[in-house]
């Protein structure tokens, strides 16, 4: 019997469904039965005191997308444990990125105000939309989001271009050609609309600056899905102010909540982001928190690896803890 | 020589591209010519006298898609001239529609309205989104524009359906089933989003009402980028009003600026749609006014059907003056 524990508190109808579709070798437990000498854990921001309650954990299982820095810290010290990712919101993300890139390319935002207060100018406004068909686009992260996006935008008529980790073996997918971050400078001179899907990691900070968006033509549109600072603050709201760049489309921010008492007073950037009409402003929504479709999503996807665990075969989604990613 | 006559003002690039396009055996003219016996006549709203000019003319091109009430009228005391349209813009229609969908779905206008004010609670507020991938979409208006609404639905992981004037020959086009109008009610019932793209002749005009959006759940989505008048005005404020459906995308109005003074001043209902948060609104915008490349590939579809007709091919897209599209 392979015991696994999933810590945190999560909706007892996903623990029964988890539990129903197990297989038989896996039994598992939550937080309430205090159980020890567990092989595999899922659980996003374990401490010392968790890991310490076994000793032959195999795998760690973060029961989302992404690594938070203090599991990274810690598991360097348990090299012999694995740590795996799932990826059920990926087409979520992928949605929340599209979202935002046609928000952004026919200045909903901006008309739909304007609308509401009877005035029909945007109608008569649109030479600066911009059409997906012809347009060439670039995904900097061709990962389980940003392939999907690709996927929309070529149905769109688009020409899609991605950046990969490590773009070798074929040097294209589905007609996408894929290449490595050192090509990005090149690749930015022709690209139309940029969608930024990385992880965040001490190599990715500020991958988009200055130089970047100066590359970008003054009708661009730059819609980031990954984390805030993967685009530098300062920049960004530069180029948008001083129409350097022609949209952007922005879900994950600079500054955060920290916690409930300031969910509704929380300026997301110390840039004046909201007083520009170039730009659509969402608050982090790309894993649709709370949709009960993702939760039973994030159920399907920990069975499937799971299940691959109890059958001895190889998990995918492993995480690089150096790599961060 | 066959002479084309193109009515109206256009701009002097466009005109050039046609005539450096166009097959030698036809010439082209515009309104400075005062040309007379020409045999193909491009304009939207011809009037008796200009018909009277030509006693051969042939076709008539409306240089956009739709048929203006008056043309209708007017061709139909000249049988012998058959009636063509151009689709240059189903792409911009059909993104417009995505648009309108992704943004409803994911609740975009209000969340960024409140993130602009720092308010980050849309966050938390994610149960009523809805996903695209595994949605059941009913796409009302199967055509030039529908159909590449449908395949981007599709690529997203959508069930997608269609209703179509003739859904004779093959049941289905390319994976979509398409059905005929007779069915709309029982497709309603298992119906996630409704895409309208339909053209709005007598028989469409209110073809959702009170008695479709019932069929119709509470998270349901609608979209209109065809014509305001196929949903009835007061039922869609109604439904949306009392949560009875879940969100609106509406690009087509009940009422439209009669010039340029009241085009900052004129309300697109008379029901108070801009109160509420569960629409978004824009002003028409499907067809890209004023949009630079699609000026550009209007010309590119007007010199495909000239040419087809100098190479003696029959003509795609002939209107039936009697259904009106």
């Amino acid at each position: 019997m392979i015991k696994v524990l999933f810590q945190g508190h999560w909706d007892r109808k996903g623990i029964d469904y988890l539990r129903d579709k197990l297989d038989p070798s896996l039994q598992l437990f939550t937080e309430e039965d205090s159980v020890d000498d567990f092989e595999i854990l899922i659980s996003g921001r374990p401490d010392e005191a968790l890991l310490s309650r076994s000793s032959g954990i195999k795998v760690l299982i973060i029961p989302w997308a992404g690594l938070p820095e203090s599991t990274a810290v810690l598991l360097k010290k348990h090299p012999a444990i694995h740590v795996h990712n799932i990826h059920h919101n990926a087409a979520s993300a992928s949605e929340m990125a599209i979202a935002l890139m046609m928000a952004a390319a026919r200045l909903l935002v901006p008309a739909d105000r304007s609308l509401r207060n009877n005035d029909w100018t945007w109608r008569y406004n649109q030479d600066r939309a911009v059409l997906i068909e012809r347009s060439r686009i670039l995904i900097l992260g061709y990962g389980h989001v940003g392939s999907r996006v690709g996927a929309v935008c070529r149905t769109m008529g688009a020409d899609v271009t991605g950046i990969q980790r490590k773009p070798s073996g074929p040097a294209s997918e589905e007609g996408v050609p894929l290449y490595s971050i050192d090509r990005l400078h090149e690749l930015l001179e022709k690209t139309d609309i940029l969608i930024v899907a990385l992880p965040l990691t001490p190599d990715t900070r500020g991958i988009i600056g200055d130089r970047e968006l100066d590359l970008l033509h003054d009708r661009s549109i730059v819609v980031n899905i990954g984390r805030g600072h993967l685009i530098d603050e300062e920049s960004l709201y530069h180029h948008l102010r001083n129409n350097l760049i022609g949209a952007a489309g922005i879900d994950v921010w600079y500054e955060y909540p920290s916690g409930k008492e300031t969910v509704s007073d929380t300026p997301p950037s110390s840039c004046p982001f909201g007083t520009l009409d170039n730009i659509v402003m969402s608050p982090h929504m790309g894993g649709a928190f709370n949709l009960e479709e993702l939760e039973r999503q994030r159920m399907v996807h920990l069975v499937q690896l799971l299940n691959l665990y109890a059958a001895g075969e190889p998990l995918p989604d492993r995480i690089d803890l150096y790599q961060g990613y």
